[in-house]
């Protein structure tokens, strides 16, 4: 527990410091503000559907602010474009703070739990907005 | 004129297919919406900030619903997040026909016109939410 609650402090100080240099637009303060995003790849044979309906839960843990996940969409075929994972979730936080304690959320470990052995890959990012 | 207007048919025809198996959460009717999710890696020595200022008129083509941008946050280092990016930009669209058009929008040719020399690369997620 006492690694943890350092571990919180870091990122608590590192939320302070992310609060000067921050643009963004859509809204006018969004100080401390994250975006985590998660793509997944799952394994041959996997049901996308079924998988997305387990990914559900991630959007109601408690901490989590807004929530959006989907499929790859038809757009325009460009080399820029990877269309190659199978879901892709979109969880925004208040706060780092807010996005660490998803981490251990237990409907999130829950998922984990129950669904690990179903993709072959998982790529995050996490970015201040 | 006549390639675009069917390639924008062919997306109106995916848009439709599109409404029926998806999921999401967050609202409860978001049939048809996407999220356009950018990343760039700027060359060596090239001011973020200053990249970020002249990206932030991406949010602001007409078609866009609501957008935003952002840097890697502070999270936990772990292998699945990348973090070597140098900006995101998370933009909403009602459409794929929104999407479409931000394609061509004057203000977004002009921000590559401007800017293209400045990334070494960018990738791209494009999904229905």
């Amino acid at each position: 527990m006492k690694s943890r609650r350092k571990f919180i402090q870091t990122l608590s100080m590192a939320g302070a410091a992310a609060t000067l240099p921050l643009t963004s637009y859509g809204k006018q303060d969004n100080s401390g503000k994250m975006i985590h995003q998660v793509f997944f790849w799952l394994k041959d044979g996997e049901d996308v559907q079924d998988f997305k309906k387990e990914a559900s839960v991630l959007g109601k843990c408690k901490t989590v602010k807004n929530a959006y996940m989907g499929t790859p969409a038809s757009t325009e075929a460009r080399d820029v474009v990877d269309n190659s994972y199978q879901l892709a979730c979109t969880l925004f936080f208040e706060s780092l703070e807010d996005q660490a304690a998803y981490q251990v959320d237990p409907d999130h470990l829950e998922f984990i739990k129950r669904n690990s052995d179903r993709w072959k890959s998982v790529k995050v990012y996490d970015f201040m907005i």
